[in-house]
């Protein structure tokens, strides 16, 4: 585990309250970057966000959850760092400025901000039955969705 | 101008290198707001931002500026009130957060992410030739959209 | 007051539970920083930064609050331009980020947070009954601090 | 490692251009912290900071950095989980929310702003020849300082 700075990292974003199939995405996305020895950065909280540190826990790997509040308690059970920052929504910002790459999960509003964000600070952004929104890459599947999202990104 | 406080607020969000038609729609938008005796929030730069306030300004009316930078000095030269934050991108969370309603003027992923933040705070986003967004109404000119975004606000 | 923009702008901190004496200090530093024709920059709430808005607001002069909350509602009533930004304390920063030079009264561990923030800002910081800190410079009355912070400032 | 979550976090504090004998002193709080079972969090950068994420590494343990610049990048190399936030200084406040205690060693107006934010938050705030302010414990030894910050806190 030591090797764990110089690994890729991946932000999983999307809702709190996804449907099943979502989250079932979500948690398959998780699970799939841990198996490629990445690490997955969220937003710490539930839904897509604790799917995917679900998955990525099954899997051995490591999740980080950038949360909103000031606690780190408040991160869902299978964040390993939780970072609190106080910033509210505001933190969205920074769930994206510390991944190499993006997958977008479903969402809503939060999670088109951080969309945005991601093209903002240049990650390539892959969506999942997520918002359509110009210059972001779509995939069919968490499969596919990680390959993309790990192309051309050197550990 | 000392009931400056009790005045409504608009943001007008949109890129920094606008064509001249979106900056001259920027402009008339900034007018209007100032005609109507609302404020003009935004983002304190170049572009869109910068014609907001021009347009105010000639109206005899008033705007925020609230800068990504830590200097109040990199304000455009027609914004009243520049902040300052050092928070760079992430601080277009604020520019939504102090206005009453918002309008949208071209611009790109900086203004999507606004655009999010608008939707996230439950104000009412109203676009100009802007992207095409679930949930905000579509203005055709400049005064319908500051109608649009005035409309259901108190002073 | 179209020249807002040009005019110097000075921070008041202190804390929101000051004695009378300190509350009284805060009101005249008010009231002079806004007879020499400068600006009151403050947090927003209660307490010494009122004090200060409300000295300005007497002395027909001006004030901007830079708020902890989401909401400029949240805003003192002798404040101008509330701005909110939902970065809790946080936001303490930002309130000397927006001044040319700082006026501590009284205060508790975040009035200690902005004098050291004003300091790592390469501002001056006057010291009126507040902590003792290396490198800010202490007056003994309202008079003297505001004198002091506008000392070698051009308007 | 996986059980990194459940681990005491203690934030080390101070300057980036420490002298030979405060260097050695956090070098020796990030092993002590290491060896008590317990995370370094920190600024993420050198000085002070980098010593004890090199002190924690030797020891076996875990160091993670809460950056100012927007680029994990920019973390020293004994970092193992970096954090960019884009925030500039402002993070200042972040790096302090995210420990249960805090040890300042050295350090000038940054770390004494990080001080002032561990007594906002509440945390109890060990000095080991840093700044003087109310409130704050004091130690004589690395030793005592790591002993000093883990009194009460439970892992």
């Amino acid at each position: 585990m030591k090797d764990i700075r110089k690994r890729i990292r991946i932000a999983v974003i999307g809702g709190s309250r996804p449907g099943r199939q979502a989250a079932d995405s979500a948690f398959e996305v998780g699970r799939l970057i841990a198996r490629a020895g990445a690490v997955v950065v969220c937003g710490g909280l539930g839904g897509v966000m604790e799917a995917a540190c679900r998955g990525a826990r099954e899997e051995g790997g490591f999740a980080v959850g950038i949360l909103p509040g000031g606690s780190p308690a408040e991160a869902n059970p299978w964040v390993d760092v939780p970072i609190a920052t106080g910033l509210g929504y505001t933190r969205n910002a920074l769930v994206v400025m510390n991944a190499d790459a993006v997958i977008a999960v479903d969402g809503e509003y939060g999670t088109l901000s951080e969309i945005a964000y991601g093209k903002i600070h240049g990650k390539k952004v892959v969506g999942l039955g997520t918002w359509d929104v110009k210059g972001i890459v779509t995939a069919a599947t968490p499969d596919e969705a990680v390959r993309m999202a790990l192309e051309g990104l050197a550990a």
